[in-house]
């Protein structure tokens, strides 16, 4: 498919999906509320750099659990894989985000890095002297996986940690089943700081699809041509995508799209298409599941429309 | 029996279960698992006001759970039952004290006041204007209770405080599900503290077994005569410590002893039989429900004996 | 209170709760689904042997659940304590009559006799050469309980035979987990067999009193003063009855009731007052925890006006 | 690699893996537990035709589990991807393959057809005017995809069919939902017959390599060139073999592999390579997962040294 029809596609697919207006803001972090429900933006990053993109693709928004497949990835990079692996598995387990029910189960370890309560102990093994030499490992990531500079939304940050009784109540049980080493109420709440900045950081579709593009560029930014993750771990990183990315429509995701792909509450979606591109869309309408309803069902057309399952 | 058949019976069980070396003290909270094990004593107060006692009688150890019955009784006085029945149901879950799978389910209301998260929401419901002003209401239940002045354990306060993990993570699913105000981490914290202060009562078998005296008697002190709990929210206290008090091992103990009773992981153990007598006893060692072995099996025997089943 | 105000109790309480048409008949058993819905009866039969009824008193309909008290009262006769105890526990669940999760648990033992599994298994260990000898050993049980010759209604008991799959599950489930003998299809069905004609034995709340009435006076029948059960086992049943005899709502019950009570879904209802009498109530509306609702609220108010709460 | 290197490989996979003796043969299914622990062998059939194989790749075995995508694939192509959908679902569970708990779930569709209450359901949907007409539909689907005749393994599916009380229960549960159309006793036992006997057909590693290749080739069989499965349908296969085939290992298995696999409790298992090869192996000592050790070593060890994950 040459240049032309793509940007022809994605053009028709964002006129077509604007005119629905279903579902509704994140309404559980009030800050992420109060988003505008008509943005709109599809951006795709090949991986030989060409950049498509229609819509609002320089509107900013938080990255949310988009974040976790890469803090995975830094912390496989920083811990090793063994030890990572000891403390969250990698298995779906058809419950929603949030679920808390499955630490409970006999190991306690989370069940994967996708859900909450594993994103939450990845983010405990992001090691550093204090949490700003932490935060700044997350945030030079994302600025090396973006190729530019990014900020925190510091109004979202504070919203999220002000509302965040469930992720306590997660972070709590996993001090409790020593998942995480951070016992003190004081080392708790960093922690949370820690995870609820990395949630934060702001980025438009344009960056998210070079994120992506990255992922399917067998670790190495298409555009910067910075090595970001070993072949391997971005083996690993795109695994548990696939496998868990979608949650509890995991399954349906890979059955129906057939790409590894992350959502997020605020309404980024990104899939990948390893060896081709990065797709990445926004729209802060989302369903029950936490997934951008017009993201997903753009993306879902245009895999369908240029057959990019992994099994076609 | 007379009076000389109580005492030989209570001497004939200590001397036995002493005996029994069986069981660990806790060892979730380090205070309590520094208690003696020799420790071993057992309380009878009769609703007539005698008392029989042998052993470890005037050993301090602290409430733990056997202070929810008591705090929900207080908990209706102050806010009547409409409120509280909103909060906290009544049905016993077949699962451990502290479990925490059940608030996912439909309702999130904790399925009753003898589990922690319904305890803890109970807690939330003593209300004052200030932490000193609603912690002066509990302890005055149990020093009115008591007919003495009661106090504070500040050791195992602040071993409570600095490990109770699981605790934390049901405060902030409560709040989560809006079954407590509490929100911010400042009042969730002061909720724990009053919670932990409760659980961290100084008492003796002799005064829990007036305690369980003034149950037995329709909510009246056997021995000081003031009412302390309508005759209606007493028999409420009752039922719930026969469906819920003991657990997981409810049934067992209504099928087996077949009184309602209450027990706690420092090692105590209270039963109401009523019209007749309150029991009490007192040794660290606990099984994996967190029972007192001596304590339980002592009771079940003396209970036998006397064929004290409600349904004999 | 004497016999003229129990008579005028019973009939304002008849002609109040009459009035009441919430509910449905039990949809999933075709021929339950048929039963009048203006029938309402009332029964009492005191310990010494009086009786008062209102309604449609003659009125005969199937014992369904009701059943399951007294076959477990029978299983503990014929085969003692211990070999019960190693099948059939004593915990309430708060999951709902017809639950297969618990099943799934550590000990795959049925939680309690109460709900189908535990009550399928119950029914297995009467034994017997054939199906036939052990039916009238059922069936004979409840004759003697009532005092009179008993019927088993056919179409009903075909009705639950043909849709009961539900109840098929959990059979072969206790045959998957070792808690029942039959393994093969044949023994299977027959053990279901039994335990639908069990569930079809033809009563009226007369007779239904006479059996709670039983319960009450310690095992033996007021009216034949004949011993049904010794006195340990009669315990044993009214505890469970009085902690898993309402299912998911017997906590609720033993909270607002205070009596051991048993519901079916055909619409019959007892309450067993110990040392005092047997009531029972017949009204085929049901409720969604499968609860009698005129039955219910009717014999709720007999014992609230009368104060006849065991812990009052 | 060329051919010298796949032989030189599988053989040193095949003597190394041999030597380890761990797991015991399934001990559920009487027949199955009789397998020579000593059988081991591998099957690797490429695209273009080519096989490679070494060890008993002419031991025949039951297909168990390893039949559920292919009959998954058949039902498909007979009534519709619409139907097929509202009858079984397409997400990982993260439970066992034989569990019943997630039909107690809001929908009651099992969850996927990989775990045995969806491959129950999806032999439902093998229609025909009577069993054998739709055991003639399965038997020829194996034939085509393994190009030769097959024969069915009587012992073996006697065996299940008089040990089978969980499938029993499941199917009971699945009737119970409306999920199949069966209910009677004889069409409930017809199912599973037809049901037993597609786990019962007789395979050896050669025929399931040449399986595999059918998949790895878009759907078309490799050595006889007819088209089994369409484009789409299988894709389909693909995609729930990629995120189910494992059961609670599939994350472990997308992790650390990275291809397409399915497991059989006789010692069988396969994996896909899309667009290059079919591997099958075979051995009768399985782990508690059910996955057959020294297959899932050997093929997991010739995934990664030929880099064979469809992520990488």
């Amino acid at each position: 498919m040459n240049s032309n029809d793509i940007n022809k596609l994605l053009n028709h697919l964002h006129q077509k999906h604007l005119a629905c207006s279903e579902g509704s803001t994140a309404n559980y972090i009030p800050e992420l509320a109060k988003a505008n429900k008509d943005h709109f933006a599809l951006s795709v990053v090949t991986v030989d750099g060409q950049t498509f993109e229609v819509g609002n693709f320089e509107q900013p928004f938080t990255l949310q659990s988009i974040s976790k497949p890469f803090v995975y990835g830094l912390a496989l990079e920083l811990r090793g894989k063994e030890k990572i692996l000891s403390k969250v598995g990698v298995e779906p387990t058809g419950e929603a985000f949030n679920s808390i029910i499955e630490l409970e189960k006999s190991s306690h370890r989370p069940y994967n890095p996708m859900i909450n309560s594993g994103a939450i102990a990845i983010c405990s093994l992001i090691d550093g002297k204090n949490i700003d030499t932490r935060l700044s490992k997350v945030l030079s990531l994302f600025e090396r996986l973006s190729g530019k500079p990014l900020k925190i939304d510091e109004q979202v940050f504070l919203s999220e940690k002000s509302t965040a009784h469930r992720n306590r109540a997660i972070t709590h049980l996993l001090a409790n089943f020593d998942i995480i080493e951070e016992k003190s109420e004081r080392s708790i709440e960093e922690l949370l700081d820690l995870y609820f900045k990395q949630c934060s950081i702001l980025v438009d579709t344009r960056n998210l699809a070079q994120m992506a593009a990255t992922l399917a560029n067998g670790g190495v930014q298409p555009l910067t041509s910075e090595r970001i993750y070993s072949t391997d771990f971005n083996r690993d990183i795109l695994s548990l995508m696939f496998t868990c990315g979608m949650y509890d429509t995991a399954g349906d995701w890979a059955y129906s799209v057939g790409v590894p792909a992350k959502s997020g509450v605020s309404g980024g979606l990104i899939a990948v298409v390893p060896g081709k591109m990065g797709i990445a869309a926004y729209s802060p309408l989302i369903d029950h599941h936490g997934h951008s309803i017009r993201a997903e069902r753009a993306i879902k057309e245009f895999a369908k429309t240029l057959s990019l399952s992994i099994f076609s």
